[in-house]
C-alpha cells in the first residue's frame, strides 16, 4: 500500500521550477569538486521524527496526521517500515537512522521486545536489499523508558546499568545484521539533575566502563561501524556529561577511549551550548574526530532543542565548507534530525520539510564548493597568518623559540603592526557567494 | 599616608553587631574542621578591581573616587602599593594578585615597562616582609593594550606573540622575586571574533608550544609556582579556546600539558559558560585539576561578566562545599575577582564589599562544614548508589562485567525498581543548614 | 479510600524538627504584621501538577507513581477528587486550581465534555462544603487539544474561536458553581511560531473581543470572580502575546480592558522573560494591577519552563516584600504552579515538596515582614530619594517644573554630588535579615 | 583636508563588481515599487560610532586608527565634522545623527558646554547647507557622565534630573536649528541596578513628567521634529524602563504620551530583549508607532549588544518588509548604529562596514518588494484568515458574537480541520526570494 499517496517522486527540476514537490538545487549525479552531490552529502532520515513523531509538545497532545496511525502495535511498526521505504524511495534519499525503540514497541520483557526487533530486523532487511537503502546509523533509546529516569549507564541503579547493556549489545547485533555504517551514543539523561544527590566521579567511570564494553562486544561480533557520540550540553536532564565537542573529547582521552569514536554533531546542540555549528565542527576536525553531522537549526531566541529543518544558507554553507575542508564524509551522513512543526501536520510538510533541508544543503554544498575554489577564505588565512611561515614565526611554529629567544626578539624589534580582520568586508563577499551559485 | 582614612581596622564582632565595618562571621582564627578560618579561605585582593578599577563600563567613564587618583604615573603606581597594603591591613586579608600593567605603567618601550615594574615589585617586596602579607598569584596583562587585538599567544602576528612572551618571561621573573603561590593565564582574547579568519588549528598549536615555552623557563629559573589557567567562555572575544574546565583540560591532555595546570576557577565565567560554579569545581577536582577561585558572582539574567562580590549564600556555600571535599587549598586560595558596582563609587564601598564577600564566605565555610560533618549529602549519595557495592553493581565497578555478562543477568532479573531522588526535600534541609550556622 | 496512606497530617512543630514530613516555619495561626500566616499565604494546590501530573518530559514517559492510575476515564477523575481533597486537608493547604480537562475528561463532543464537566463539580462542591476547602481560581485548558495548535482566542480558524468560547462559558459558569474568588486566562498558544505566516494585527483585536464577551457573560450569570491575564513569553508558542506584565498591560490599557483585569504573575515565567519575579510584582503593583501569584522558580540556566517548587530564600522574601508593600493579596493566593522533578516520583514526594514550598514562603513572610517592621529597605529609599522632597526636586514632582526652570537651576548650580547607591552592603543586611527570622 | 585620502566616491558598479570600494546593489535612483532606493531607505551615519568610536571594549583599549585624532579637544571636534561630511559624500548615505557629545567636547561648566556646542553646531549647518546633507535625529548623551550614574530623568538626585532637562532643553534648539527630522530618547541609564534601592513608581513618574515638559518646549520653539523613543531591555542597567516596544508602549498610554511619540526601534536591542527585530517592527506598526530604525545586528549566542553591521539577509528582507507593509518611513530612516569590529580598525572598514550595511539594505529592500508584489505572504496570510471573513468569523470579526452564540454554533458545528501553517515551505520560499532580485 501507499502511506503517502499525494506525493510522486521528488525530482530535480532546478531553478526555475515553482514545484513545491521538486529539488530545485539537489541534483544527485551533479559534480562537485570531483564527486557528485549524492556522494557528498550522503542524506540520512531519522526514523523518530518521521515515522513516530506526533507532533506533541510539553503543553499539547499530537497532531500529525499519519496513515499508519491506523494500526497498532507490531502492525502499526511494520505499517512504518514499509512508510519508511516509501518516503525514501519518493525522496530519494539513501540512507535512514533509528533507536531501537522506534522500529519495535517494547514488549513486557526483555525477551519479547528482542522479539519485537527481531520481526522488524528481518523485514528492513529484506527493504534494504531490494530497495537499495541503507542505514546510515542506529542506536539504543535510554532515555524515553522510566527505568531511565537517572541516566543509563550513568544510573545510579545497577540494575538499570545491565539493562541498557542489554539493550545496546542488542542493537550492535542489529546494526551488524542491516550493515550499519556507523554506531551511535547520545546520552540523553547520561548527566544529572543536581550534583547535590549525584557520584559525578563514579558515574563517569561507569559510562567510560560501558563504553569499553560496547567496543569489546563490537570487535567479538566483527560488527567493524565508526563508533560516535553525539554532545548536547542539556535537555532532558540539567547538565549532560557530553556538553559539546571538546567536554565529550576531554572523557574519551582521560578514558583511553579516543580511537574508538567520532563525533556524530547536531546543529541545534551546537547553539544551545552556546557554540556556532561550525565551531563544533572545527573542533572535531582538528581532534581528527569529525564524523557525522545531525542536521538541523534551532531559534536561538528559544533555550530548547526545537529541532527545525535546517534552511539557513549562512549556517549551511559553513558547515559544509567545515566538512569539506575536513576531507569530507567517511562512514558519516548528514541526518536530518529534524521535526517537522506542530503546526505543520499535514503527511505533506513531511516532504515539503525534507525538501527544504535537502534543497538548502545542495546549496549550501555548491557555496561552500565556490568558497573553497576560489580560495576566498584559504586567501584571506594564508595573508593573515603568513608571519608564522618565515623569520621569527617560523620559528616559533618549529619549535626552536624559548620565552627568551622571544624576548631579544621583542626587546630590538620595531613598533609592532597589525592589519585589518576585514570581518565586516568577509560578510558581504559570503552573501555574493551565497547567492551566486 | 592613608588612603582610608575614614576605615579602621576591620574586625571580628559576631553575629550580633550592626557595625558595617565589621565582621559577623570571618573569625579568622576560629577553628572548622580541624584548620582555622583562615588557613582554609585564604583570602586575595584583586589589585586591578580594588586600586585600578574606575567603574567605567562600556557605556560610561569612570565613577569611583580614589585617593590615589591625584597622582599620576608611576606616583600613581606607588600609592597604590602604599593602599593595597593599607587594604589588606585593614581587612585582614592576607594575600593579593596582580597583572603586570595593574602594578605599573606600560612604557613607551618594552625596556622602559620592564624598569616601571622592578621599581614597583622591589617596593611590593619590601612590603611584603614588613606586613607579612603575600602574593597568591600575578599574572601578564596580554588582552588590554591593541597589539593584542588578536590575540597574544594565539594571535596571527609572529611579533605580538614575541612580546607576550616577552611580557609572561618578565612575569615569571617577578613571581619568582616575589614569592607568588601560583601564576595564573587568563586568555582574554585567546579565542576569535569570527571563524572566517581564523585557524584555529595554528592558533592552539601555538598555544600549546607557548605554554611549554613558559613552563621551561620557570624550570629554568627556579620559580616554583602552580600554573593555572582560568577558563571563560566569552568576553571580551566571542568565543574563548578555554571556554570552560571540560575544554582546557582537553586542550591539556591533548598538548600533553595536563600535569603541568591546575584551574583557577571563576564563578561568573561559570554561568556564562551554562555550567553552575559547583559544577566546574567538581569536574575539576575529580580531574585533579583544582587549583584555585575567583571568587564573584554573575546576574544569570545578563549575559556578560558582571564580576559582583559573591553575597548568595547557595552558590557559596556549594563552592566551599566542593572545595572541602576536593581537601582545601593547597597554593590557592580565593581571590575577590569582585568590583564594586559602578554606583558604589566610594571608598567605604571597597571595604563594605570585601565584608560582604568575606563574611560570606565565612558563612558558606560553616555551613559547608556542618554538611560533611553531619554526612547531609554524604548519606544520600551512599544511599542512592548502594547498588553499585555490591553484586552485578560490584562487578560492573570491578571491570568484571561484560555486555554479555550483563545481558543475561538482565534476562533473568526482576523488574527494575527506583528510588526517588528526592530533590525538593535536599533543597529544604540545605535551607535549614545554611541558617543553623 | 486513602490515597496518601503513608502519610498523617502535617503538623507545624518548629525549626528545632527534623521530621520531613512537619511544618518548620508554617504555622498557619502565628500572627505576623498584624494577619495570620494563613491569612496572609492563601496557598493553593495545582491540581494538575499534583493530580494529573505524570513526569512525562519531551524525552521520556511519565515516571510518577499515582495510587488513583489504577483507574480510568470518569472513575479515575472522581478519584483524583478524592485524592485532591485528602491532600489538602493532610497539608493544611485551603486552595486548588483547576483547568478544565483537569478534573474530567474532553468527551467526543463538547455535550459529552460539558457532562463529564457536570459529574465532578457537582462532587467538588459536595467536598468543598464538607471540608470548607476553596477554589482559587479555575481556568479553560485552550492549548492541549490539537485544536488549538494555531491558538484559540487568536487561532486563524473561527471553529476554533467558537469552540475555545464554549469552553469559557462553561468554566465561566463551572467558576460560578464552584465560588471561585478568580478566573484566570494563561494564553499557551496565543502567540505565534512564525510572523510569515500571522496576521498578528487581527489576532490580538480577536483577543480584545474574546476578552470583551467573558466579561459580559461573567456579568451576566453574576459571576464576580476577579479575571487574572497570566503572562509568558515564550513556550509552548515562539512567542506569545502576554509576554510579561507591560506587554500585558499595554494590551488591556489599548483595549479598554485594564479596569477588568489583574495579574496571575508565575516567577518562572518572569525569568524567562529576561526578568526577575520581584520586577514583575512592582510593575504589576505600581499599575495596580497585582493580582494573584503561581509560586515556583525555574533554572536560570535552563531556558524553559521547569515549574520547581520554590526554595529560594532569596527570591521568595522579595516576593513577599512585594505583596506585602502591594497590601497583601485580596482575591489572590500563591497558588504551587510547581511539578515535583522526574526524578521526584513517589507519592510521598508531593508532600515533600508542598513542605518545601509552603515552608519556604512562611519563611520568607517573617523576613520580608521584618524587612518592613525595621525600615531596612525604606529607609534606603526614603534617603535616597530625598532630594525629590524639598526645593526644585519638589518643583518636579509637583510639575511645577519647565525645561526652562530647570535649565536655569542647572545653570547656577554648584558640582552635582551623588551619594554611593550601597547594593553590596544592602544584599550582606539581606542575607542577616533572612537568616535571623 | 582629505580625511580618508585612500578612499574615493562609493559607486554603484553592480552584481558582477569585485570592487569592495563599490555598491553591488544600492543604487540611489532604481526604483522599486515606485519610489527610488533613496527615497526608501533614508539611510544615515551614526556619528557616534563613525567619528567618535575608538574599538575599546571592557578589556581593552582603543584600536581605531583615525587621522582627526592627531587634534585635541575642539580641534578634534572640528576635524570630525569635516570628516563626517567627507564621509557622507563619499558614501552616498544623505544623513547623519548625533548625540551632544559626540560633536562637541563637555566643558567645565554647562555654559561652557554649550558654548562648544553653539561653535559646532554652526559648522554642521554650514557644511548642511553647502553639501546639502541632513539631521535625521539628534539627542542628548545621558548616560556617559559620571553625573548619570543612577539615571538622569528617573534618577534619585534631582540635581541631576535638572542637569539633565538643560541638556534635552539645549539639544532641542540644536535639533531647531540644524533642521532635524527627529529628535531620540534613549534612556540608557534610566532603569535601575537592583530593586532594593529603587523608587520605582516614582521614577517612572519623574520620567513622563520630564518628557511632557520636552514636549512643551519643543512646541514653544516650534521645532517640530517627531520624538522618538529607543527602547532597550539591559546594558549598561540590569533593567531599563524602555525594555521593548510594548512595554514603551505601555508607558506612554499610561502617562497621556502615546500620541508625542513614535519608536525608533534597534535590531540588537530586539534580540536582547527576546524578540526578532520583525516582531518588535510589527508591534510598533500595529499600534501605529513605528518611527525609524537603528540599523545593526547582534550576535545571539553573546549576552551583549555587539551593534554589529547588518549583513543578514534573511533580517534585513523581513525587516524592510515590515518597514514597507506599514507605509515606509515618513520622518525615519535607517540609522547605521553599528560599529566596526574591534579588529577592523583601519580607516577603510568605516567604508566596508557602511557599504556591507548599505548593499544588504538594498538588496533586502528588492526581495521584500517582490515578496509584496507577488504576493508570496500576503496570499498565505489571505488564505490561513480566509474563516474569519465569512460565517461565524465574520460575526466575532464585526463584533456580533458573544459567548452564548459562540457556544451554540459550536455545539452543533461538526469536527474541526485545521490546515497546516506550512512553515518548512514558507522557508525555502523564502530562500529563493531573496536569492533571486
Ligand atoms: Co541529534
Ligand atoms: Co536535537
Ligand atoms: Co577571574
Ligand atoms: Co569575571
Ligand atoms: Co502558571
Ligand atoms: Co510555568
Ligand atoms: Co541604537
Ligand atoms: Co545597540
Amino acid at each position: 500500500m501507499a502511506y503517502f499517496e499525494n506525493v510522486g517522486k521528488i525530482q530535480f527540476e532546478g531553478k526555475g521550477s515553482d514545484n513545491p514537490f521538486a529539488y530545485k538545487h539537489y541534483n544527485p549525479q551533479e559534480k562537485v569538486l570531483g564527486k557528485t552531490m549524492e556522494e557528498h552529502l550522503r542524506f540520512a532520515v531519522a526514523y523518530w521524527h518521521t515515522f513516530t513523531g506526533t507532533g506533541a509538545d510539553p503543553f499539547g497532545v499530537g497532531t500529525a496526521i499519519r496513515s499508519w496511525d491506523k494500526f497498532d502495535g507490531m502492525d502499526r511498526a511494520k505499517a512504518r517500515v514499509e512508510a519508511n521505504f516509501e518516503f525514501l524511495e519518493k525522496t530519494g534519499i539513501d540512507y535512514y537512522c533509528f533507536h531501537d525503540v522506534d522500529i519495535a514497541p517494547e514488549g513486557d520483557t526483555l525477551q519479547e521486545t528482542h522479539k519485537n526487533l527481531d520481526t522488524i530486523v528481518a523485514m528492513l532487511k529484506e527493504f534494504q536489499k531490494s530497495t537499495g537503502k541503507k542505514l546510515l546509523w542506529n542506536t539504543a533509546n535510554m532515555f524515553t523508558n522510566p527505568r531511565y529516569v537517572f541516566g543509563a549507564a550513568t544510573t545510579c541503579n545497577a540494575d538499570v546499568y545491565a539493562h541498557a547493556a542489554a539493550q545496546v549489545k542488542k542493537m550492535l547485533e542489529v546494526g551488524k545484521e542491516l550493515g550499519a555504517e556507523n554506531y551511535v551514543f547520545w546520552g540523553g539523561r547520561e548527566g544529572y539533575e543536581t550534583l547535590l544527590n549525584t557520584d559525578m566521579a563514579l558515574e563517569l567511570d561507569n559510562l567510560a566502563r560501558f563504553y569499553h564494553m560496547a567496543i569489546e562486544y563490537a570487535k567479538e561480533i566483527g560488527f567493524n561501524a565508526q563508533f560516535l557520540i553525539e554532545p548536547k550540553p542539556k535537555e532532558p536532564t540539567k547538565h549532560q556529561y557530553d556538553f559539546d565537542a571538546a567536554t565529550t573529547i576531554a572523557f574519551l582521552q582521560k578514558y583511553g577511549l579516543k580511537d574508538h569514536f567520532k563525533l556524530n554533531l547536531e546543529a541545534n546542540h551546537a547553539t544551545l551550548a552556546g557554540h556556532t555549528f561550525e565551531h563544533e565542527l572545527r573542533v572535531a576536525a582538528i581532534n581528527d574526530m569529525l564524523g557525522s553531522i545531525d542536521a538541523n537549526q534551532g531559534d536561538l531566541l528559544l533555550g530548547w532543542d526545537t529541532d527545525e529543518f535546517p534552511t539557513d544558507l549562512y549556517s549551511v554553507t559553513l558547515t559544509m565548507y567545515e566538512i569539506l575542508k575536513a576531507g569530507g564524509f567517511k562512514t558519516g551522513g548528514i541526518n536530518f534530525d529534524a521535526k517537522v512543526r506542530r503546526g505543520s501536520f499535514e503527511p505533506e510538510d513531511l516532504f515539503l520539510a525534507h525538501i527544504a533541508g535537502v534543497d538548502t544543503f545542495a546549496w549550501g554544498l555548491k557555496a561552500a564548493a565556490k568558497i573553497i575554489e576560489e580560495r576566498v577564505l584559504d586567501s584571506v588565512i594564508e595573508e593573515r597568518y603568513a608571519s608564522f611561515r618565515e623569520g621569527i614565526g617560523k620559528e616559533i611554529v618549529e619549535g626552536k623559540a624559548t620565552l627568551k629567544s622571544l624576548e631579544a626578539y621583542a626587546l630590538q624589534n620595531k613598533p609592532i603592526v597589525n592589519r585589518s580582520g576585514r570581518q565586516e568586508r568577509i560578510k558581504l563577499v559570503l552573501n555574493e557567494i551565497i547567492y551566486s551559485v
